[in-house]
């Protein structure tokens, strides 16, 4: 079987990168990919805690903006707004899989052997849509020109709590030059279903936020931020891995998305613009 | 004009208390009042700053709930789903008037020489509701029992930013036994639009959020905690208040109600259970 890359992708619909992920062609990172369409995290549970989910994403929906789900505990397909022929166990290019909290199986292609009868999938927003806004204005988010994964880092920002879920907010961190700010924060302020505008900018953001050492975020990878640049914070779809390895009392099997490799969707970017 | 007291408004509608607010009869506070009826915080900005608060609101809904807006921009009416009958110049017991976010008049009681053609009121979720199911669980809140006004700390949690708003979340705390805290929790979860369950509570909990003094609220009044019991906090309708205060970048006249006097709406506490 020959492998699809990335660039093999680029011009596809969010179908097109599902159905080659299912197929086990393409096992890449999705960045760039089907830019048209919106890109999401992915949180399976058992059902026994899916109103504690919820409830964190609509008591913290800046961090955990959440899209939809699947359409029934078990069913294997997400809600038809999200997309039409789904199989949310093989269509994301790789899956981590935790057992009370801590991760067992990274980068697994296909789940089906630990989808229960009573799986809940959760899709929450990426930052990926308004990469391209950013790009699209000339202000390209560093960590692309480079090739890297954006740094991401835990902070000291408590999410509010929800029945066995809590913990902290997880950013991710785009330099730009201080006169740019307010027009990143103006390009990204309507994404409010993917992160919406930046949580924390300038020189002593890092600081307020918690984050010890900018040069060594906790996910992702190093940034490189120049003498006239400050850094951008977003909250960040990373944020609900984080709560369940915060969270001891939810117990069992559940499973992420492998950092990266989101899920493509239907749903177009320009229609969850006029939704929000 | 003789003065209505509280006792007089026990168990009347959202309605009465409106217009013996309206008619200037009574001034007092609203806790305890119409049970059955939401309460609500209120903050009035100019249209201009409308969309911007409105995003924060979106998020930050644990802390800022916003339960509805006046009909239209200058409209003195509140949405039928509100109230039917309402002029929210008058229907407070008492305002406080902001100019650049620094307040410049107290406890006024009729707002109509500040109200303007493009102003925009915004009716923020109260804890009363939740209290009151406390309260029918024998979980009586401490200051109730003291007929004391619930204490208020300001934080170092810091709000997701939204254009000119920001600022720190402000916390209620009212003290619980470690055994009654999960069933505090269960029993205020349910209330989304009106802060939930509480976002912090335990012996560290006060350090976390950056409370020096627990003894030293910013607003209400000092707490009486005893040696078996741990404080409780929850979001608190006063944040959108201080945002008002932190936020430099808005300028011009913008009015909320004054603390303990809520404004009283046609909205039942079951109605926006059911909706939630």
């Amino acid at each position: 079987m020959t492998l699809l890359k990335s660039a093999d992708l680029q011009n596809q619909s969010g179908l097109d990168v599902r159905l080659a992920c299912r197929s086990g062609t393409f096992t890449g990172p999705t960045a760039g990919l089907c830019p048209a369409y919106v890109q999401a995290n992915l949180i399976v549970l058992p059902a026994k805690y899916a109103d504690d989910f919820r409830g964190l994403c609509r008591r913290n929906p800046t961090s955990c903006p959440l899209l939809g789900e699947n359409r029934a505990p078990g069913d294997v397909r997400l809600q038809q707004h999200l997309a039409e022929d789904s199989d949310i166990r093989r269509d994301a290019p790789g899956y981590n899989v935790y057992r009370d909290g801590k991760i067992f199986k990274q980068n697994v292609h296909d789940v089906s052997e630990y989808w229960e009868e009573d799986s809940v999938a959760f899709l929450i927003g990426c930052s990926f849509s308004f990469e391209q806004a950013l790009t699209a204005n000339g202000l390209i988010p560093r960590h692309q020109l480079l090739g890297r994964n954006v740094p991401m880092y835990k902070t000291n920002v408590p999410l509010c709590p929800s029945g066995v879920f809590g913990g902290n907010t997880v950013v991710s961190m785009r330099p730009y030059k201080v006169e740019d700010i307010e027009r990143v924060r103006d390009i990204t302020r309507p994404y409010i279903a993917t992160h919406g505008e930046p949580v924390a900018w300038g020189a002593e953001a890092a600081a307020r936020l918690g984050i010890a050492n900018i040069l060594e975020p906790e996910f992702g990878e190093a940034p490189v931020i120049e003498a006239d640049e400050v850094p951008v914070f977003w909250a960040c779809g990373v944020t609900p891995q984080l709560v369940l390895m915060s969270s001891p009392a939810a117990q069992g099997i559940s499973i992420g998305h492998a950092p990266g490799g989101m899920v493509c969707l239907d749903m177009k970017v320009e229609d969850m613009l006029a939704a929000s």
